[in-house]
């Protein structure tokens, strides 16, 4: 059981890594497995549905895994200001460290997908909500009225994402620097 | 020379149509060929670096036309605020006339390159930093200090960016609609 597990859990693994790097097109399935180092032809055996399954599953485990660690972040401060303040640093952080950007981008891969393949394009989708409605849920904790809530989460997805496409394209953080300073007026002045 | 002519914009058509559906990675040479219509082989005549070169080109033609567009409906209004909610209609239209969206998505070609081709990946930073000078060239116009006008165009233009982004992600253009809301409060209440 033990191994059927570590190699399921490999596949995934290598996925990740190859769709964080290089997207979903430009990743081939021959790659995942030889990067895995699994047998050759088991992927089907663990995902029937090929790349494009394998890539929905990469998907949902990573929601899963940055919702989780999105949440602690946002419930670090009392001050709704400085939670989100933290989830911007976290980003700022992770691209100033320079090398490789560790994150996989939902948004390159929600974009590759809406001609290529509606399972995924929905699995990035449900993936963007998730981390709407965590700030949705943030917001009502501080007081906010649920209907401001979901308007100002919304608006500050919108500036989160825009943000760090903008600075990962041009490879520097004065986007994401600028839109963190935004969001007391996206909070309280608008 | 009209021929010459002819074959390279057809080259550069049929590959903006194909970067535009599939983005850069799916998108091979010889789709690119058999699209045009162009005898095999040509492309390397009029691109010699191959997929890179007609991908660079193609952002950089398609960068001119967007920036003229641009440009006029920002010219439309007297009013900055009615200026930038113009540029959002743009976008909320096309998406709600449904079926395919005719953009060249900036956006994913940029994520695309980052790990794959670093003159692809300046090429598309150039084409952002182009709207954002655009931008706050209409916010001096309108009487913006430089400074203020420079760090309201950035906000905007991530704003924008992500809003179209989850607008295409989930099909729907509901954040597209609450981000051209909150232009007066991006420009005047910060």
């Amino acid at each position: 059981m033990k191994k059927e597990l570590d190699t399921y859990t490999k596949l995934l693994n290598s996925a990740l890594e190859l769709f964080r790097k290089k997207g979903y097109s430009a990743t081939g399935i021959n790659e995942i497995v030889a990067q895995s180092g699994a047998p050759k032809g088991c992927l089907y055996h663990y995902f029937p549905g090929g790349k494009e399954e394998i890539a929905i599953k990469v998907v949902k485990a990573y929601e899963k895994a940055e919702s989780n660690k999105i949440k602690r972040i946002l419930s670090s401060s009392p001050d709704p200001v400085k939670a989100f303040e933290l989830i911007f640093e976290e980003f700022i952080e992770k691209i100033s460290r320079g090398g490789e950007f560790e994150n996989l981008s939902i948004t390159l891969l929600s974009l590759e997908s809406i001609n290529i393949s509606e399972s995924l394009r929905k699995a990035c989708a449900s993936a963007f909500e998730s981390l709407e409605t965590l700030f949705t849920e943030r917001l009502v904790e501080s007081g906010f009225k649920e209907e401001i809530a979901k308007e100002r989460a919304r608006i500050l997805l919108c500036l989160f994402n825009g943000a760090l496409t903008l600075s990962l394209s041009q490879k520097n953080i004065s986007h994401l620097l600028l839109a963190k300073k935004e969001i007391r007026s996206i909070l309280f002045y608008y």
